[in-house]
C-alpha cells in the first residue's frame, strides 16, 4: 500500500466557512468510513480542543473520531493508548506547544505508531505546532522578524514524517521568514516551507518516490531552497544579522505543484481568459465566413466590410476588469 | 567629477548612541566642511524635524545645515528654494510620507537640482519615506505580510537616482517582504530591496559604471532578484497569492557588497579565527623545533614526546565559545 498524504497546515484553518483544508482531510481519510485520531497534546486546552475537532469531522460525514491525548512519556508508551490508531484512517494532531508535543511523544511506541500508520496509508494531518513536528528538523520556537538573526531560533527533533524540509507555519501572518531563513543557512541540505495560515501542504510520494508538493487553501507555501547559498553562519555572532545570498525563492499560491525531491515547480498550466477565447472564436468565425463569403464570389468588399462590423458591434466580454 | 553616494537607510536609524548610519553621512559629506541640506517634506512635522537633523549633523561636525522645505509644487518651482542646494555637499531627506515627497518634489526644479547635485559628488542620503523616494519605481504605500498578494502595494514615480531597483524600508521590522514580492513579481527587470531600521544601503558607481552596493549599520538589506521568475502576476485575481517562483534573494548585513548591476555577490573575505589562528601558529613552531632537535640528532623519541607535550599543555584560546 502506498504511504498516506501528509497534509501540513499552517494553523488557523477556517471552521466555519469555506472549510477547504478540514473538508480534503476527512476526504481524504475515506469520507463517511473516514475514522479519525486528534491528537491535542500540543495544546494546553484538552477535551475542549477534541470537543471542538470531534464536531467539525463529524458535520463533514467523518464515521468516527476518537481523542489520543499522551500527557507525559509514560502515556505515550501505554500499549491501550497506542492501540487506538490500530484502524484509524486519518490522524489530526492540533496547534500548541510542539516542543510539548515532541517531547511527550517523539521516540515512543506512539510517535512510532504515527510513522507506522503513514507507512500503511493514514493520512496525517497537523495544524500549527502539529504541522511543525512533521518534519525531522524542527522549529522548537523563535522571534519574529524578516532577516535571519544567528540565534534568533531553536530547531529540535521532530517526527520525521518529511525529511526534505523544515517547516514553519502563520507563516504569512507572524512575520517568520528571518527564522526560516536562519535555520536553512546552517542546514543548507534542507528546504524551508512556511506555510501560512488557512493554508494546508499536501505531500505525496509519486511512483518515482519524489515528494510532491500540492498547495491547498487561501493563502501560499513559500520554499526556500539554500542549495546554492553562500553564508557565514559558521561564524556570525551572537544575534547579529547573518549572510545568506542565493537562496532561490517560490511562493505558490493554491494549485501550485512542487517536487521537494527535485526542488522544482511543476510548470503551472497558463490560465486561459474565458473572455479572450470568447472573442478569438468570434475572429475565427468571422474569417471562416469571410473565407465562405470570397469563394461564393459575391465578394463586394464594402458589402462585407459592413457586415463584419455589424457582428463585431456586439459587447465583448469583460467579466472581471482586470488589465488589458 | 564622479557622482556622489546615495545613501538608502531603512528608517530610525540610530541618533543617540553609535551613530554608525549618520556619522558615515556627515564624513561622505565632508566631515567638517560638510555643508548639509534637509528636506523634511515627508514629515507631517516641519521644524521640529529639522532642529532634530540640525543638532545631529552639527554634533557629528559638519560646517552647516540649511532646511530646504517646499510644501507645495509651487515651492519646488521658487528659484530661491531651488539655490540653496547650489553649494551643499550632502542632501538628507527625512522619513514620513513618500507619496507627499514625490508629489511636491518629483519633476520640478528643486527635484532635478537633487539629480544634479548628485552628477556633480553631492552625497544623497534618505530615511525611510526619503529612502523610497530614490528609486524611479517608488513604493507610495501598501500592507504588510510575507506572502505577496494581488493589490496589496501600489507603485508611483520616484526620483530616479536608482533605476536598477525598487526600495522597501523597515524592513525586517514592518514584515514587508509580501508587498516587495508583489512588485518585482510584476516588474521582473528590477531588483527588490529590502532595508532594515539603523541600516543603510551605500550605492557608490565603480569605474565600470556599475552600481556597487555596500551594508553599513545594525540589520541588512535583502536583494530579491527576480530575473528568472515565473509568476502569474499577470492574470491572478483581486487580492490573492500570486506565484512567485524562482526568485534568488541575497540577505547581506554590514560590510557586504553587492553588485547592483550584474546582480551578484562581491564574494565576502573568510574572517579567521584568532585562536585557531594562535593553534595553527604554535603547531607550525613546534614542528620546526622538532625538525631541528631530529637534525640535531639528540633524537630521543621519548623526550622529544615530553617536551611537546608540555608545549602543549598551555591553556588554548576560544575567547567566544562559537561552536568548534
Amino acid at each position: 500500500m502506498p504511504s498516506g498524504p501528509l497534509m501540513v497546515i499552517g494553523g488557523a484553518e477556517d471552521k466555519l466557512r469555506r472549510r477547504t483544508i478540514l473538508r480534503e482531510f476527512v476526504a481524504a481519510s475515506g469520507g463517511d468510513r473516514a475514522r479519525i485520531a486528534v491528537v491535542p497534546t500540543a495544546s494546553s486546552l484538552g477535551p475542549e480542543v477534541v470537543e471542538v475537532y470531534d464536531a467539525l469531522f463529524r458535520r463533514e460525514g467523518a464515521a468516527d473520531v476518537v481523542a489520543v491525548r499522551p500527557q507525559s512519556r509514560d502515556d505515550a508508551h501505554d500499549p491501550a493508548t497506542v492501540a487506538l490508531l490500530d484502524d484509524v484512517t486519518g490522524i489530526f494532531m492540533t496547534g500548541g506547544n510542539q516542543l510539548k508535543l515532541s517531547a511527550i511523544v517523539c521516540g515512543t511506541p506512539l510517535g512510532d505508531a504515527i510513522v507506522g500508520a503513514r507507512e500503511r496509508g493514514v493520512v496525517i494531518a497537523g495544524t500549527s505546532a502539529g504541522a511543525s513536528i512533521q518534519s525531522s528538523h524542527m522549529v522548537a520556537f523563535g522571534g519574529p522578524g524578516s532577516t535571519p538573526k544567528q540565534r534568533m531560533t531553536q530547531v529540535a527533533a521532530g517526527l520525521g514524517l518529511l525529511e526534505s524540509s523544515v517547516i514553519d507555519q502563520h507563516f504569512d501572518q507572524r512575520n517568520r521568514y528571518g527564522r526560516l531563513l536562519m535555520i536553512v543557512a546552517q542546514s543548507p541540505q534542507l528546504l524551508g516551507l512556511g506555510v501560512d495560515e488557512d493554508t494546508a501542504a499536501v505531500v505525496e510520494r509519486d511512483e518515482r518516490g519524489h515528494e510532491m508538493m500540492r498547495v491547498v487553501g487561501r493563502g501560499a507555501v513559500t520554499v526556500m531552497d539554500p542549495a546554492r547559498i553562500t553564508t557565514d553562519a559558521f561564524e556570525a555572532k551572537r544575534s547579529q544579522p547573518i549572510l545568506a545570498s542565493g537562496v532561490v525563492l517560490h511562493v505558490l499560491p493554491a494549485g501550485q505543484v512542487f517536487d521537494l525531491t527535485e526542488r522544482v515547480l511543476v510548470p503551472p498550466v497558463p490560465q486561459v481568459d474565458p473572455g479572450e477565447a470568447a472573442e478569438i472564436a468570434e475572429a475565427e468565425q468571422d474569417l471562416r465566413q469571410l473565407a465562405r463569403d470570397i469563394a461564393a464570389a459575391d465578394a463586394d468588399p464594402i458589402v462585407l466590410r459592413r457586415r463584419l462590423a455589424r457582428r463585431r458591434g456586439r459587447p465583448s466580454h469583460d467579466p472581471d476588469g482586470a488589465p488589458a
